[in-house]
């Protein structure tokens, strides 16, 4: 292996994010349960947010739109205008929670220091990743954060010129196989998955994997044996 | 001059941005006139932007989210539930606004092309800023954008470690004295002030700059005759 530079997906690779979205998610069913039931919600919820994707991108602020448009829509307007205050409420809290890191990340990142060019690349507002990365106490690990509107494969291409490397001199680490490990493996680099228990639909693939520069592990320390 | 990278500010210098957040706040004081006059508006959804900004961050999903909650508190909670699907419509406007280029800055880049490695840095949002560009027709001529979460002088000095180059080889140009030019000429790099002719209450400052790796200039292609 040829590697220089292991990126690291961020969030529910790094630390805990897809719980604080389910929790805003079953708070905001119980917001509008007199309108409608969780399930038909849900639907309506993640239709929205897929259909603002391309306007809004990933991440919070997008999200608290997206459920704010919905409580319109699925209330046919009626939506008491408290329920919206409570929205921005969640959206707020979102924002200001906790970094849980999950188990074994910081053994493996001080393992790695020094020897590779560690880098956190993510999708999402870069505002809120420098404020998690502050937060988690990680960020002297780290040569920078990347943000990438999409991870897709033109963008990790962006990715390697911008850290002036070869396609087989990254290794990306995430949790989606959809963002973090298809279009790394398309492109020619390496790329290990690291699932965590809860992944959002959006970003669920059914594909099975068969690639010599592609591991799936099941704690993030088993990257030190791969390497 | 030692100077390898320009890098520019992207709204209200190399394009129109701050006539948009204009017409999206007349607006937003015409949704809500039946409850407060527009001067009491303004203050109340500019307290609420700077009290968001630290939250939010720059860019129109913040600007958005603020207008939503200065329209739920200065109604008391009485704000009509279209006027919040109003507010949500003016946003997706302005994500969808076309692009329109200042007068020179083709010709500017044209030249200078080659010559310098040329960057766009710019705080806001990256899907936006990557959709202007694109709009824009000018992402041939750069390198790369830069997004930052705060333009002060620590993200510039992570902006030149970035790009590898020392603080004198740095040469910004841009609209806002308090984002583009102070910090990069308190870290001792080049700054180039282009003003445009207005300017979000919270960018202004009254400083007199007196500093020989300073210029003030009425046209972006003025530039060419300070290189």
């Amino acid at each position: 292996m040829s590697i220089k530079v292991i990126a690291f997906d961020a969030d529910d690779t790094l630390w805990v994010n897809e719980p604080y979205f389910r929790r805003a998610e079953e708070a905001f069913y119980g917001l509008l349960n007199e309108y409608l039931q969780q399930h038909a919600l849900e639907r309506e919820l993640l239709k929205t947010e897929i259909a603002n994707l391309q306007l809004y991108g990933y991440g919070i602020k997008g999200f608290i739109l997206s459920m704010i448009e919905t409580a319109i829509t699925v209330t046919n307007r009626t939506v008491n205008i408290e329920i919206i205050e409570n929205i921005l409420a969640l959206g707020r809290q979102m924002l200001d929670e906790p970094v849980v890191l999950l188990e074994g990340v910081e053994d493996v990142l001080n393992a790695l220091k020094g020897r590779y060019r560690l880098v956190v690349a993510t999708k999402g507002d870069l505002l809120d990743q420098e404020r998690k990365l502050r937060k988690s106490g990680l960020a002297h690990y780290f040569h920078h954060i990347e943000i990438m509107s999409e991870k897709d494969e033109a963008n990790y291409r962006k990715l390697i010129r911008h850290l002036d490397i070869q396609p087989d001199e990254l290794l990306m680490v995430g949790n989606s196989l959809k963002s973090d490990i298809m279009p790394v493996l398309n492109m020619g680099g390496w790329a290990i998955h690291v699932p965590y228990h809860i992944t959002w639909a959006h970003e669920v693939i059914e594909d099975k994997i068969d690639n010599e520069r592609f591991q799936s592990i099941t704690n993030i320390r088993e990257i030190l044996g791969q390497l």
